[in-house]
């Protein structure tokens, strides 16, 4: 059924919600609206539409239709660089925490399929000043794999012939990679899913004793 | 410097050129424009003023613009997959089929990164139906991944353990990926790349018996 054109914006209430909340609810529907439309044809109607709101009213939380996807994309990076970050933290070698890193960055992934799928499709649609500003958040998410197998190789715990960059890379399209295939609700858990990647990854890039002692 | 919004055809001996070669013309300049614009931005007019064509004539080779990019996703994923479909015909032990089939599909999307994002990014702008016919292609391509790791795990080379989906999704994403950050002319060529994302892959999925056989 095709959509009407134009809606009357359901505004009843709308203008008592706290600010931060009705932003949060801009951000939300604008996340959905890129993914299903695609940024390009994405219109700032269809946002305002699917919140209640009057396309004029949006300018009181975004600048443009581009600051709106600027505020999705470093949104959904800037938590999932927080869940690494935070469990890069953790107690425990190199190894354990890389683990723990690779199954957190699948489980956020699992929980943020439509926004990481913005973030991933749409990051170009940004000018290259504010994609920069995004890719040195990129770059510092590689850096938290790159800098725990660094580590590992120099505590002996990884193979000293392999690349930390590419091992890095290769852990990073395993696990981002969930975003195309994983459904809520299907045969494993986004836990299941995280333990799995990351045991894979981990016997990818482990010495045979390390491994010995992590899978007896 | 902004591009002029018309320019006049190059139509010098154009007409002359045998009907493939054009049509092969016409669908590397949709590929690259798909890319460089997204789908729903690209005109036809803009391939058309690429190729040196009036915007008429691609009705020849192509139904649409639609068409255009049916034609673009299933040529890059057709190859793909012969390409891996020959690796894993080749003689060897499971394990070792699929060491060389990832190996075959890196180096092949190193080589094709423009058509491969085009086909990430875009497959989701066809209809259901024509969808459907690359899917079916998909699953085909993830299905000689997981053919050979059922397989190994039959011959008692990859884990027990393993899921043999999971582990295939897992290798797809470790491999497609390569299309986002491998550069032509950087570091590693590649084939560097495709061994040591094989190797990392192979050992990730093997018993330990066969990865001592394999990496003594």
């Amino acid at each position: 059924m095709p959509q009407p054109e134009s809606r009357t914006p359901q505004r009843s209430g709308a203008e008592r919600k706290p600010r931060d909340e009705r932003r949060a609810e801009v951000l939300e529907a604008a996340t959905q609206i890129f993914y299903e439309k695609g940024y390009e044809a994405s219109a700032l109607r269809d946002i305002a539409d699917r919140v209640g709101m009057l396309k004029g009213s949006l300018y009181y939380y975004f600048q443009s239709k581009e600051d709106l996807l600027f505020q999705v994309i470093s949104a959904v990076h800037r938590e999932g660089l927080a869940v690494i970050r935070e469990r890069a933290a953790l107690p425990g070698d190199p190894l354990q925490r890389l683990e723990n890193v690779i199954a957190g960055h699948v489980e956020h992934t699992c929980r943020n399929l439509v926004a990481t799928a913005v973030f991933l499709h749409e990051l170009s649609a940004l000018p290259t000043e504010r994609r920069q500003e995004i890719l040195g958040t990129e770059h510092a998410y590689q850096g938290v794999f790159r800098g725990l197998i660094d580590q590992a190789q120099g505590e002996g715990l990884a193979r000293a012939d392999l690349d930390p960059r590419l091992a890095a890379l290769s852990v990073l399209g395993s696990t981002n990679w969930v975003y195309r295939w994983y459904r809520p609700g299907g045969e494993f858990t986004p836990e299941q899913i995280g333990a799995q990647l990351a045991e894979l990854a981990i016997r990818g890039v482990a010495t045979p004793t390390a491994l010995a002692a992590r899978f007896p």
